[in-house]
């Protein structure tokens, strides 16, 4: 079992007998562990007497956002952007009337962040004892997003600039990565926005939660819905990135044809006349053996259909300094 | 502290001794606050005895629009179409029975409607005094969302046209950033509208609003609805518009490729035939001497070509008036 | 002011006078205005004690359509389809126990049917009187789309044809217009459905309907909600032909290029062959002279790669019956 | 009037006089009626005093279901699948205490369900005598969708298939006729699984039904959802083939393409080479009269250049067996 | 009649004197049915007395998820992924006081996993026998999900990967198809998810069920809505994985046009000049006869050329490293 246990701000490494002790006494205590290996997993169903189903979540990460109301305590699970793009961060909460049991897995931030507001405030709680563990941590969870989509906002912006610059295959790549990203976040902020819709409503209670409490839970509610809506506008905007990927490839290979037409516009009649005049028919060759056959059959009309070909095409509007 | 307090129509600069001295005579004064400096934060926790997540919100902008029911107060947010293009205006409100104070940041068109509307009816406040404030700056703010529509549906007009007459890059560039602009409007006009509605049902109740102030914020809640309706058609127009480039694109291309497989289809085969005419087969050189051989194959032969495919294409509608 | 006073089935110009002394008898009357001039705004505040908010209302064009309940009169928008193809027909109704107002602008045939009605019946009004004018003009506003969108159905079927056909960038620039009148159409289809749905539920009441007249209310949700399957249906088609549009297009495309590519690739090795023995090279020169060798080579060469092509395409089905 | 009355199992020609016989003995019967004339109109308007909003909806089809409670009897629309493409077959039932009346057009499979089922079972009617007729008719018209769906699903089958090995603009025209078809459908399945949602919850009364009854309409409902589930898989499943259209023609066009590059990347700089020793330059002419000069010049220096692009193609994976 | 009847965790074929002997007895028995021959539908309908409309849907398979409750039994519908990918799993429960029906068709794992749950703790049913045998297998059931939402997870993943390296029809194809596939499963889990969260709102009751057994109905919806969410999640997923394709191919298809127009854009014009002078003219022939003018006219310009264009092409950022 790998736990720390805290009571009145005090930190100390969990064991199972001192949990037992703790628990006897009915004073409140903060239990963090670090994933949950078969002791701990033992300790919570014996000593703490938490349900079977809630114990066996407890074990199995890639839960999505919940609250479950059991018998003896309340069972919650909230997520937040996670540390890199693999995940999100995922903490366990068991909230009872005498202690709070916090479950992660590795390095998560916002432990450090309720120890910080321990060490600053001292003892003294605000409102209950459980909220605050509760309130800073989820705090931070949800918060972490904020960065995580201002990182993609700036991601999509780039992208899109990039696009009209030069799209490549690597974009469609990265969209799609972006997308699924995009995703996999949607999928942790949509339920966990409307489990504290819940919450605040009053339809789902969590001990230790006054009437104060719930205004800062409002405030955690206000920012779900904000990053909810953040989210649904990238998902909008990373479509429109990925039309705007195809028309401008569309549009690059407009401009690319019109090249290759005009070149063979200009060239293919011109090549034709050079080709007329190497034919070996006796009667023309001898013909045109002055120089003046040469000046206007040779230089003036091929000068000619040259112009005429580049005037048509300016008039089409395909040369010059708007011909992108 | 940079605010204006304004009692019986009288304005004057904002003190913390002239609020505490209003504050403790118990008649109505409106406070407008640009931006919350400390000095601020620390009139509102102490003098007003606002509660902390309100002030922390009153120093953070960009809120999305919401009313919260504190117990000696109600705070809200309301957002107008911005200035300039980054963003939008957004001010914040705290109603309580004998003050309203708004919060705003740099310049705010609508403080001059309140000013100027308490200036033409002197003293008399419509309903209750904090109504006039509430109303006027509300209705201006959410009234300043149709210019701005205005120009955004003239926008898709005239880039819906620009694209018929020739699709560009930077057409995409400008779609793209319309969409991010409406997106970010329908992020405050959606959560609004809904606001309005909890209003005008009764859900949210707002010190100072009578029976007969519900009526106007019906009226309110009308526009909301109207603009509402607005964003979602342009964002429609909008994804239709970057349709129509993709497929304008498409013909255009269509047009250009006609063109080269027009070109290539009657210059391939001609300029094949002064090919083989231009070999150097003595057997093919002594018998096309004549000016009847040169006639024959040079000339006619050549024509009979053209004309031919000339007709074909004609018969397949790619050339005359209808071609494009 | 502008406006007709309809007692028993007699109509007169509308007077102030006129209006008052109606009012003080305490009779029923119709009052029909073609817009509201300042007289008439007039009369609405101050002979009809109309809330000044439904009186500006009245003034402004341009409403969504809905159903406001005020103490004394109940204020309804509703709208029809257009006459031309700007925008659509919008009646104000102003609902009170003695009398009704309806406000119009220009030409408004609903009004014609309304007076046909009473004319027909002479003064037998159905259920109330104020039902007769709601019902009547309301029914002949919302069937008024019926006509409007049949026409669509048609253009719509009309426009898939043409594509399919000959797919050009004007049809682009209609399906555009078509969806912008349908967006137009829906945004006052939908809250008018909404509206009347409010209505029949018995949320929303109207003075002078009965039960009886909730049954013709439900006749009328009943046809909006028609309309608005019809619209909603409609919209899912245009947005199927704006893709078959951009699939034809690279149909075509398709069909132009493989042209191109057959052209191209019969022409450019038989002009590289005539063009071999074209060359200068005397050792090849003397080479060739014999009739055999023109045989062998220009002729019989060139077709068997000719045939060689035409095989190959025929395998690959570009050639043929089914090439297109 | 066309009708046919029966009751107790026999079925007799209706007549005016025998339906006011059979209404004054007040004994069950059924009617059912061929369109309505005026003659049948008017029986339903003064003999069963059926109102005569209800009254007009029988007589103009195309109504979308509904049910409707009047004073005296229920008015219901039911849709089943159309006998040809051509819209749907439309039932309409007016259910009272002592009598149904059934509205169809022309051929009707359903009725003759009613009438063989009768038959087997004598005049034993389930439940109720109203809700025999009732159940039979509807419930034969719902299943006749699951049919027309399966036909449906072949064809997007079918059409996936030949889109993938031919995409033609005649598959485009049948994709839109299908989704035409869908939408059809879809607009009369949806109303009619709500109203049957709005049955078997109570909200709806019906003459006849019985809890035992309500357990039949529930299997009906059943059958409506899981029509509307696949009416909406079909769109999704439509609007798939017609992308997989566009990126199979974007396919094939990169194969044509590829081939036209492949062409003109191998004979344009070998005609260019054939071009160069074809010139008139005395100086080069009488340099390249031996043998050596024709096969370095002519013959390997062609070939290495034809090998070098082949082997460059072959590198970017353009020719051999995976080219396509 | 293949079944197998389980009492007390010993299991026997079950015959209709054995079932109707248990039912007698009043004792909690459990019968398994691998399909319904007509002596079974006899046994449901006599023995058991199912209501035949129960009876007669247990006999066909391809029914929706659905709980119906009757007046002596619930009858409930649960659909786990399919063995193959031809469709679902499905199991049909007829829950009783006294006894359990379960009815598959085939092969059906989670039948092994209720008889090895039966056989490691004896006959301690959990909770109340009835529950058991329904919460094993509908928890196997719907866990099935999973492990075939991970095969889709990884397929999308190779798909997209192997677009971009390479798009091609095949794709399209299983595309189409995964999308089918996606469109079934949905079918079954989104009815299924919205039945589950009847159940443990309570709106539904099944026999058994208590509420410490409503802790394992919650544990189900909660993997019921993961499995919802990243069924959209995929649909999301794959629409973009098409455009995706549609993308990749529009680029592959500019390089490949890139690529065409340098070779075009080089070797016309150079291929112009050789034909310029390759013509007969003799006033030309005669002028170009010297060493010079071979260097000067037909190797240096045709070198100035290819380097100009060479240098052209470059400074657009089309050849080189980056002009992928």
């Amino acid at each position: 079992m790998q736990g720390t246990l805290t009571q009145d701000g005090n930190s100390v490494t969990a064991t199972r007998d001192l949990i037992n002790q703790r628990l006897a006494s009915g004073d409140f205590f903060w239990l963090d562990l670090d994933g949950i290996d078969s002791e701990a997993h033992d300790v919570l169903l014996t000593s703490f007497h938490i349900h079977h189903l809630a114990a066996d979540d407890a074990q199995h990460f890639g839960q999505r956002p919940k609250v479950e109301d059991y018998d003896n305590f309340t069972y919650m699970v909230v997520h937040g952007a996670g540390l890199d793009e693999k995940g999100t961060l995922e903490v366990h909460f068991i909230i009872a009337e005498h202690y709070v049991i916090t479950v992660h897995r590795g390095n998560c931030p916002p432990l450090d962040a309720v120890h910080e507001r321990q060490a600053r405030r001292g003892v003294d709680n605000v409102i209950t004892p459980q909220f605050t563990v509760l309130y800073v941590m989820i705090d931070h969870l949800v918060d972490s997003f904020f960065p995580f989509l201002d990182v993609f906002d700036n991601q999509i912006d780039d992208l899109e600039d990039a696009i009209l610059i030069k799209p490549t295959d690597q974009q469609l790549g990265t969209l799609f990565d972006m997308k699924r990203n995009l995703i996999s976040v949607r999928k942790v902020v949509t339920p966990q926005r409307d489990m504290f819709a819940a919450i605040i409503s009053g339809v789902t209670t969590i001990p230790g939660v006054t009437d104060e409490g719930q205004r800062y839970m409002r405030d955690i509610y206000d920012h779900l819905i904000r990053i909810s809506d953040l989210v649904d506008g990238y998902r909008d905007l990373l479509s429109g990135t990925l039309d705007t990927h195809l028309s401008t490839v569309s549009n690059r290979l407009n401009v690319v044809m019109k090249q290759l037409t005009i070149i063979a516009t200009i060239f293919l009649p011109l090549t034709f006349i050079t080709g007329f005049f190497g034919q070996n028919f006796a009667w023309l060759v001898t013909r045109i053996t002055g120089g003046w056959a040469f000046i206007i059959f040779a230089i003036l009309f091929e000068l000619i259909c040259a112009v005429a070909l580049a005037v048509y095409f300016r008039k089409k509007g395909w040369l010059g300094a708007d011909s992108a």
